[in-house]
C-alpha cells in the first residue's frame, strides 16, 4: 500500500466533506475523486467514519500540539496569548476545509471516537485557560474567571472558518493583531 | 390544518435535526416523532429541507428583531454592547437546539435559501459592527477595526451553544457579564 495514495484519499475526503458534509458523501464519491474502484478503495480504508475520525483528531492534535509549545516558551502571558491566537487562526486559514470538519462534522462520529475529539478538545480549552491563570497569578492579567474567557476567545478563533478569505483584505497576521488587542486591551478608551 | 399540529413538526424536527444531524434525520423519523403517517405529515410540510429553513429563518430573525430593538434604545454603546451580549447568549441557550442547526446544518439548504441564510447573518453582523462604530464616533471605543472586532465577538458568543450546560454552574447572565468585561476591559491589568 502506497503511502501516498492514503495521502491523496485523506485529501480527497476532506474536501468532499468540507463541500458537501460528510453524511452526504458516498464511499462511492471518495473513490471517483481518487480514481479508484470502490472495493479497492476499502484497500485503504476501513469505512467513511474512520477517514473522518482521520481528519478530525490530525486538525485537532495539531492545535494541541501547537500550544503546548508556546505555553513552554519563556515568555509573558500577554505575548503567550497573542502566539496561541496567531497559532489557531493560522491553522484554521490554512487548514480550513479540515477545521470545518472537524468543528462541524466530528459529532456524527460514533460515541468513542468522538468523546476522544471532546477529550483533545477540551485539553486545548484546558491549555488556553492555564495562560490567563499565569497571568493572574503574575498579576499581569485581571481575570473574574478564565475558563469563561478562554471559551469566549475560542470561540472567537473558531467562528474564522465562517468568515476568512484567502482574498480578503487583512492576512491572518492582520487580524490576529487586532483579536490579540481586542481582547488584551478591551474596547474601552483610556 | 391545526396551527398546533405544525408547531409539533417544527419542534420534533428541530430535536431530531439536533441530536441525529439533518443528513441523518429521515421524513419518516419526523412522521414517526409526532405519530402521523409520511404521507399525512407532507399535508403539513412540503420537504425536509423546508422546516429546515423555517428552523434557521426564525434563529436567525430573532437575533435580529432583538438587537435592532437594542441599537434604537438611548443608551451608550458600551450599554448597548453588554445587553446584545446578554440577548444573543440567552437566545442560544434558551433555544440551543435551534442554534446548533442554524450554526451547524445550514449549509445543506440549496442555494437560494442559504444565500438568504447568509445574508440574514451578515445583517447581523453589521449591526453588531455599527454598536462598535457609534462607540468609535462618540470617543467611548478604542477600535482599529470594528468589523473583525465584530466578528470576534460574534464568533465567542456563537460557541456558547457546544458548551453550556443549563446545569453548569453558571447563570447566563453572569456568563454575558463575563464576557462584556472581557470584550470592554481586555485582560490586561491597569
Amino acid at each position: 500500500m502506497s503511502s501516498s495514495k492514503h495521502t491523496e484519499i485523506a485529501q480527497a475526503a476532506v474536501r468532499l466533506f468540507e463541500q458537501k458534509g460528510y453524511r452526504a458523501t458516498s464511499v462511492q464519491d471518495i473513490a471517483d475523486a481518487v480514481g479508484l474502484q470502490k472495493g479497492s478503495l476499502y484497500h485503504y480504508i476501513h469505512s467513511k467514519e474512520d477517514l473522518l475520525m482521520q481528519i478530525a483528531h490530525q486538525a485537532i492534535s495539531e492545535f494541541n500540539r501547537t500550544l503546548e509549545k508556546i505555553n513552554h516558551e519563556n515568555i509573558s502571558p500577554q505575548k503567550k496569548l497573542a502566539k496561541m491566537i496567531e497559532n489557531h487562526l493560522t491553522i484554521s486559514a490554512v487548514n480550513r476545509e479540515a477545521i470545518t470538519v472537524l468543528l462541524r462534522d466530528a459529532f456524527a462520529l460514533e460515541e468513542t471516537q468522538h468523546r476522544t475529539i471532546i477529550e483533545l478538545t477540551d485539553k486545548y480549552t484546558d491549555l488556553v485557560t492555564s495562560i490567563l491563570q499565569e497571568g493572574q497569578q503574575k498579576g499581569e492579567f485581571s481575570v473574574k474567571h478564565p475558563k469563561i474567557s478562554a471559551l469566549a476567545i475560542l470561540g472567537a478563533c473558531n467562528w474564522l472558518y465562517r468568515w476568512y478569505q484567502t482574498d480578503g483584505s487583512l492576512t491572518v497576521q492582520q487580524i490576529s493583531q487586532i483579536f490579540a488587542d481586542l481582547f488584551l486591551n478591551g474596547l474601552l478608551s483610556n
